[in-house]
């Protein structure tokens, strides 16, 4: 019988159930138990075809370093938008093409919506790296299984989300999937900044949160901290980013209020919300997570081109 | 023996015969013929290298397509003529050093002759991915190939040639390809757009063609449809470009006209010379003929680099 | 017992003597010595990862390359001075994530000391793949070997360094490397790209050179003519440029005057320096050049990423 991630397109975490993020975990805990010699034949011969028309390097790399990790190729389009490939042709014969070209397409788009119509047009499974305004599921999986190794389990945690809450895929992903588990969580975010009411709508029928703006006090009894860059350009007025931007910045005395075993995670990169000094504390656990991104990657990459999974 | 190919330059068309075509042409049913874990052995361990002096994403991609799903490893320079490379180094430099780094040399370049003089400096053999105003072999092998898959033979066809005849090296290069067989073609192209009379001297010694303007009235008896795209920057006159891609434009209207076991072929990518809703009927070919693209290319490569062929 | 290079970086040409030098000798031997089948195994399913703050296509594609032709896969950034991955973000963590991603990290950046920082983040050994104005030493090393290989030893020979000593790290690092064999060697240049005394005052401890500004008259004792670029930029006047590279050009009258069994080198590219006439002579080794140093950055690679060594 095929694993059930067989030529399936990964789209949208909302797609996800406990179940199907389980499959994903115990997929990536088995390769990171291999050695090198069993890992590099999973998907040898096979090519992953990527076509980014958003620019992002890091999540581009992370899938090129996950493939190659597990034997296979990637090749693409890294900046399509700009690409001659492009030269008015459709986002359909881009993807079409591309598709003929790999075993599994990779897309990162602007749109709301395009992933799931570019997964149409595909003649391959199709993995979502990322689609308008909240979709990043390879994010959100990732996140999940940060926490879940790192604190041996989901259910019953503390999870605070700190920082820019309006904007940036990766929050919206997160909050999708941890409806999914019995968790408490608190976000935490400057009044200007606070998660939008009209994408949380689905999230708030499965999924209790609380909102506040403060950091400081309510740090000391959360599981998880889950820090966000705040951008410069969402802000009109300087003045108010230079305060905002310091009141939620992780340093060494905030880390002194936090619990013994929490940790900190950050999607990366950081600018300054989290001081460098941080990272050599028990509890700094970002650059794992990014460490564990290329691992799930592999581990969702083996199970969809894999029929008996790994 | 070693197989004809091996370790030989494909520079131009013209070079070209039927028995080397077949010999192609055998090579790529055999690679699609094969199961995966045959085909990522073919030429494992080998580096392909190219060099593009004029960006062409998609001929690119389908080179390191058809390099990896034999098993092979692409690198090179995406845009020679902009890269730090170049510094006013030479064609030659640029060339002789990229070959001691590859197995096998791929070149793009706008200039005339320029695939024969580099494959004079290459230490490897040398695939032409497209010189000048009428070289692009391995296009015209794709071309031919779909021909005879999906028609199940070349020789005896009536094949139409439509668009922009003048500029594009790959209806040339189809031509020269096509004198080899007996065919018979109608070149259909708005009078300012006619094939140039210069280029095709040596091709009127082999092939005979008829050239009209009027794409509706010609199409019922074609077994092949080739269509090309028009290019706004050919037109002085704004209004004459619409006109005229107007009137060369496959649509559901004219698709009823043609036969019904015709093939429509593109090169691709494609504006909006064939409508999409083309692509769901029996006839349209042109994905399948991308994809025949990476094959052929995969088995010209396959015949290069192994002595003893596939 | 691991060999001595496994996972450790390559930062300065002043952390190697004779004995290492002559450790990767002997491993680049053995690889060209090797069968393609036996090579495509040394670090298959090893991934190198590339950071080039300051972009060089040429020195990238040599260890991609050779990262290929020993079995492995190469991805980073290119130009990582420009990319969106930047962002603000720091060179410690652009370093830490791209080591995550990799087994082996290869930099270049356009600050001393940018190398020995680097490493020390990194989670994977690291080569200096040019940093500052001084260190470039994986180039010290293909420069040594091709010598050896070419001149059968390094001890005793006379080597003249031509052109541009002021700029370029690669004169540097090849004066450090020579100063741990018994050489003679003389510094060739205009008096304003002379050699930088606050550069070489570790060199002259241990190195014995002369200077001088006159090449035709110091051309026929040489063993090895080691030329490099003079640029442009260089000069504030361009009727001195122009002067200055008259005469320091090697042409078919410069050759007349070299000894029989003398070697020419260039780090490459060359703008005109050398006259491509010279290519044909039995003296240029400048392309074997190159190619050795695909093969030294094979040998330090395999050396590094395995135990037993090659």
């Amino acid at each position: 019988m095929s694993n059930s991630f067989f030529q399936k397109d990964i789209v949208s975490v909302r797609d996800f159930d406990k179940q199907k993020f389980e499959t994903v975990f115990q997929a990536t805990d088995k390769i990171i138990g291999m050695n090198q010699n069993e890992r590099r034949e999973i998907v040898r011969g096979k090519t992953l075809g990527y076509l980014f028309f958003e620019p992002s390097t890091r999540t581009r790399l992370s899938f090129e370093a996950a493939m190659a990790s597990i034997g296979g190729t990637s090749l693409g389009i890294a900046d399509a938008s700009s690409s001659s490939a492009k030269k008015g042709e459709s986002l359909a014969d881009t993807v079409k093409i591309m598709s003929l070209y790999s075993d599994v397409l990779v897309l990162r788009h602007q749109l709301d919506g395009s992933s799931r119509f570019a997964a149409e047009i595909s003649e391959k499974p199709l993995i979502n790296a990322g689609s308008g305004t909240e979709e990043h599921p390879t994010q959100a999986i990732l996140d999940l299984y940060t926490i879940r190794k790192e604190k041996k389990k989901i259910d019953g945690l503390k999870v605070g989300i700190v920082g820019d809450l309006k904007y940036g895929r990766t929050v919206y992903s997160l909050l999708y999937a941890l409806s999914n588990y019995n968790v408490d969580v608190k976000l935490i975010s400057p009044p200007s900044l606070k998660i939008r009411a009209d994408s949380t709508y689905e999230i708030r029928k499965k999924l209790q949160y609380t909102e506040t703006s403060d950091l400081e006090e309510n740090l000391d009894d959360l599981d998880v901290i889950y820090v966000t860059r705040i951008q410069k350009e969402r802000f009109a007025d300087i003045e108010e980013y230079v305060k905002v931007r310091g009141s939620y910045k992780i340093g060494p005395e905030l880390v002194n209020k936090i619990k013994d075993d929490a940790i900190i995670m950050h999607p990366l990169p950081r600018l300054d919300e989290i001081s460098p000094e941080i990272d050599s504390t028990k509890q700094a656990k970002y650059f794992k997570q990014a460490q564990y991104g290329k691992d799930t990657r592999a581990a969702l990459l083996a199970l969809i081109l894999n029929e008996n999974g790994i």
